[in-house]
């Protein structure tokens, strides 16, 4: 029997590993609770734990996995097997990939969970064939992943690439980070619902804030919904938005020149619209663009993005 | 005898070339006008005539030389020999590697200048054996080059990284490209003469108004040596510069997190100090700076970065 793959896609709220065969079906899958209150130590051993549940909780032996893939938000130095900073699992200076293997002996790499997505679209949904690929995924924040020839671009001791950090406005937000004018201080969900919301303080009276009363609550989805039934406000909400994720779009665009970007995370779910225009304003910023056009499409990966992610990179390193 | 190199540097104002070793000495070189106003067949005539005086009068022959390189401005195939459009030599779809190697029957490659200039500084001056190296030139407009173990990053087509065109402020100058906030509109040689133009309309009796007054016209050295005497108008220009220069290093820092950056063309140089300036604006915008550091350094081949690059794309291409 051909061996498979374990993937194991480690965020602050769950840790969901599968099974998958070089295809990517995944053959078997599970998810725990991160516990993260109870600090890195227990994380790794909910790492463990799950790794080792899958295996031999569906009768297989290690004999039988080829590899193992770990997607890991935050800064990695992925050829180290070393997690710098991982603020949403709790880990700082980590050497993960030498306390997993001391209990699951399988060969294991790790990469930024962005990085590992954009690998599982070029391994598993990429009929086109395409050589450069960039992934961006909207979501809390902005993480992006660059896939050249079928790997990953990691930039020096496999860093990586760190996107959402560009500066879109050099007099604009202050980012977490430090920096000024972060990409993902306008185009991630949380800016989106931020945006939302002032919008809402300044016309008390619209749709939106209706919309918004309605729900008893404000999500990425309030401003699109607004706009779907004609209201202005909400108009200009994703008007502003369309113009934050399309400016850094195009700048990846003219950067990387990939033939496609594609766009992941829960705003992605808003719908092809959503997506035409950003292809709409990515073309209006691209350089000399007869040279070579540059595609906006949605991630095709979805719910098992970060599974099919990590196990792309336990296939890759056997490679 | 071992073989030389032919790197040709063509220019908007002048044609460069140089017969090269593999250890980058250049052992005969030669330089002409560039009949840009007889159009594009003149300007490849006077591309092949360099190269035939430059081997046969020198004494030597095709079977002498081991390939030709070209470093062209604008967009290019790099892949299929064909210029897309370069302004500044007013070449628009011409193949020139088709029509040069039908006058001169040896092995042509041809790039963008910037990204030639890159791979000489990568072939020819890498003494710390640097894997990721980002070349920027501050000139007219804002090049760059991207070189990753010892290639150059070219994208889709080779049509290449165009980091002058990524926006840094997106609601801000509008550039001929039709973008908004190009970098280039901020960070280049002319737009610091614009920049340093506007403070002396502002400010009419600083230094800064009194230096461009006695040298009866303004360069991209004018603030700088304002600034040097004490002038407070001259060093806004200049923080205000530096601001805008390190935006965009601080961006190539987070999105390929090279080793090092290197600061080509005529700004660069005005000096260490001015260097160091920028290796600190980098570091206040570079995320998980701990994670790896980037520095920021002059480029080291000077005059003859043209010449050099486009031989570096000769060698290259016979590996």
């Amino acid at each position: 029997m051909s061996k498979l793959y374990l993937g194991i896609d480690v965020g602050g709220t769950n840790i969901k590993a599968g099974l998958v065969d070089k295809a990517g079906n995944i053959v078997h899958k599970d998810s725990i609770k991160t516990s993260v209150d109870k600090g890195s130590q227990a994380v790794v051993a909910d790492i463990v734990g799950i790794a080792k549940s899958l295996i031999f909780g569906n009768g297989l032996s290690y004999a039988g996995i080829g590899a193992v893939g770990m997607g890991i938000p935050g800064s990695i130095y992925s050829n180290e097997g070393l997690v710098i900073d991982s603020y949403n699992i709790g880990f700082s200076m980590v050497p993960i990939v030498e306390l997993f293997t001391q209990e699951v002996p399988l060969p294991t790499v790790i990469d930024n969970d962005a990085n590992a997505a954009a690998l599982g679209e070029a391994v598993f949904a990429n009929k086109e064939g395409y050589k450069y690929i960039v992934l961006i995924t909207l979501g809390t924040g902005v993480g992006g992943g660059v896939v050249i020839d079928g790997k990953i671009y990691s930039g020096n001791k496999g860093v990586g690439a760190e996107v959402g950090h560009m500066s879109v406005m050099m007099d604009g937000r202050v980012c977490n980070c430090g920096n000024i004018g972060c990409w993902e201080q306008y185009a991630s969900a949380t800016a989106l619902i931020a945006d939302t919301k002032a919008k809402i303080a300044e016309c008390p009276n619209s749709k939106l804030a209706e919309i918004a009363k309605r729900d008893g609550k404000i999500t990425a989805r309030t401003a699109f919904e607004a706009r779907r039934s004609g209201d202005k406000a909400g108009a200009e909400v994703i008007e502003d938005y369309v113009k934050y994720v399309g400016t850094g779009l195009g700048n990846l665009a003219n950067i990387f020149r990939p033939e496609v970007i594609l766009i992941g995370g829960g705003v992605s779910n808003e719908g092809e619209y959503f997506i035409d225009m950003l292809q709409e304003y990515t073309n209006r910023c691209l350089y000399s663009a007869k040279a070579a056009a540059v595609k906006v499409k949605r991630a095709k990966l979805l719910n098992d993005a970060g599974i099919l992610g990590a196990a792309a990179l336990a296939i890759e390193c056997r490679k």
